[in-house]
């Protein structure tokens, strides 16, 4: 969903810049303070300093969600298990009028797509819109968070560098077999819920229209189908859609994580409990 | 203490929104999104994405310390055990002038007695002051931030939904016995601290006046009452008056937490040492 | 390196205030609101509010490699271990013409030298510009984050108190020796990479210039020295210079500090690998 664009933000109020890494405070703090340098009538917005290290399909998801609710405006990226190496770091204008900047390695892709699409993309690689030095694992400090400033500042995106079609995200798909769905575990959020790589529509799929209250078997625990935690008891699980529209396993009260021993990149098998 | 307002906080410079929550920083995140994309002017900070998890009491003194020391504005809380349940979602005018958002479990009540008290409640019940599509576990997203982006936008709190009397929280006394006083563990700060429920009056009313230096038996170990932790010597214990007002243990350069095996809604009782 | 200062810079937006602390997010969020509060119009970013417990050095160093890439402004830093007891609070203007607020435990002097040196630096012993109560564990709320919007409202130094020589920070030199080279472990970053007390020019004293893939032992690891991650296999450790400058321990997609099992304070040894 893209919640429609203001005239005030049509207008444009003061440029709005966010940022999101698995940098840590630290070192976010520091590509924050370099957009504020250069583009000092910004207003800069960390959106998170704390996804997984190196772990891109969750930043790309945390992205897909969040921007949308977001100001249009820049939005600086970086979870880059390449830095130093060739992927290409890049810039791109969404449907919705955002530019959103980071490596090229599927990260940004889906955010993309969620504001309407890639209207253009363009590798950053002109020497006058980095840092003086560019060092060889510091490219949010020396080459991102410069381009995102220079863009918040009305730069023109030509001016970065030439063209390129951005490298997708490879997201596993569910798999629906014989009254059972095998779904990968995406990332846990900070609550400890079990985001999944399915929709309810995967679930109707396979099991028809369910009712909330019903159980299904998850990984040999008893789940019940719930549209809130509080729809459960303390400590109980339960399978609901999250607030980024994908299914989720979660513990009211608790951790799903802890609960079903899993993490990113496991898959479980949801079925009709016996 | 409430420190006076200042003719430039009457006349008003850009509105302030402060954001305190159990999130940790991508939720948080996105609240402070909705907030800057409703409310484009005004200034965001997050107070805290660091509350414990479903921690009500922790999260209410948090803000009881902290807002006192803020500018006058908008304050979203939201530490929220109930979402998706009856709880009602609420908004608190302030004597000072502020407005605080958040759930109506206690949360925001002692903050609001800071600061001059409770002048108005509303429910937070008004669909056009929400984003078009309500989730039933992310109400910090799309209902409260947006709640809070509309009062600092200024929009007249009457137009939020009917008055309530905001629930009181709980918070539990300290007991005063024959030459001792027990009193419960609240929360661990950040250092492990632990914060405790009473303030240097229900010591004295046990004890008398108590001189610096003096010690005390918490819960078998030997513990000086003192001003600061540079007044014991590293890795030892203290009882001291926390920058909250209420009693605390702490250790110099080290954990009380760690220390004593306590956590929240643990007891500890304070006896003079023998 | 010092950027030029911008003329936009000199003319002046709204002033930048960036904070530091190891106060975790709901301590360093009250300090950030002492200094929305006066100083209304300022820019207040949180570089870091994760500087481990106590690591004077490494918040220093964290200063001193990030202050050079952020606004010219004020910067206020806290970590404190000696909070209540005689140490002097101080403020520094730099020859860069930011002022650095801080506890005077050479917290602040690696930074001020990045920034053109000490300029001037002032005790904050003025009781007019503190809070009015001065609590004895929280100084970052009570008295430098009300310095640090005063400095930012353009107060001058010459207000706050008599002037002193900051006190320098204790950092260990590396040890040369018959083809080895003895340095510090001086913090681990937030990815696991353990900065070491020495620069690449250390290394070529003792081993003559080194190409790139050259194995050198280190604490018993044959270990690459590199120029990024990506040069070495996953899971591989590397010897590199890292965006602060300094020699670094990394582990490619993997953390150097669990790896050697090293924290700040150990020594280690690099020799030329059997």
């Amino acid at each position: 969903m893209i919640l429609p664009v203001s005239a005030g933000e049509r207008a444009g109020t003061s440029p709005y810049v966010s940022i999101t890494t698995d940098f840590g405070a630290a070192y976010t703090g520091i590509c924050a303070g370099v957009v504020a340098r250069i583009a000092p009538t910004a207003r800069v917005q960390v959106l998170s300093d704390e996804v997984s290290k190196y772990a891109v399909v969750e930043g790309a998801l945390l992205l897909e969600q969040a921007l949308p609710h977001l100001p249009v405006g820049v939005h600086l990226a970086v979870v880059d298990p390449g830095v130093g190496t060739l992927r290409h770091p890049v810039a791109v204008r969404t449907g919705r009028g955002d530019f959103l900047v980071g490596p090229d390695n599927g990260l940004l892709v889906p955010a993309a797509e969620a504001l309407g699409g890639v209207a253009e993309a363009r590798i950053l690689d002109n020497p006058g819109l980095r840092l003086p030095a560019l060092s060889s694992t510091f490219h949010g400090r020396d080459l991102f968070a410069p381009a995102a400033a220079h863009l918040a500042n009305g730069v023109p995106l030509g001016e970065f560098g030439p063209e390129l079609r951005p490298s997708p995200l490879e997201i596993p798909e569910p798999v629906p077999g014989e009254g059972e769905l095998s779904v990968a575990v995406l990332y846990p959020d900070d609550f400890g819920s079990l985001i999944l790589g399915a929709f309810p529509r995967d679930l109707a799929a396979v099991f028809g229209p369910l009712e909330y209250g019903t159980a299904l078997d998850v990984a040999g625990t008893r789940v019940r189908w719930a549209e809130t935690f509080g729809d459960v008891a303390e400590g109980e699980p339960l399978l609901f859609a999250d607030s980024s529209g994908r299914l989720a396993l979660g513990v009211n009260l608790g951790s799903a994580a802890a609960r079903f021993g899993l993490s990113a990149g496991r898959t479980v098998t949801l079925r009709h409990a016996g």
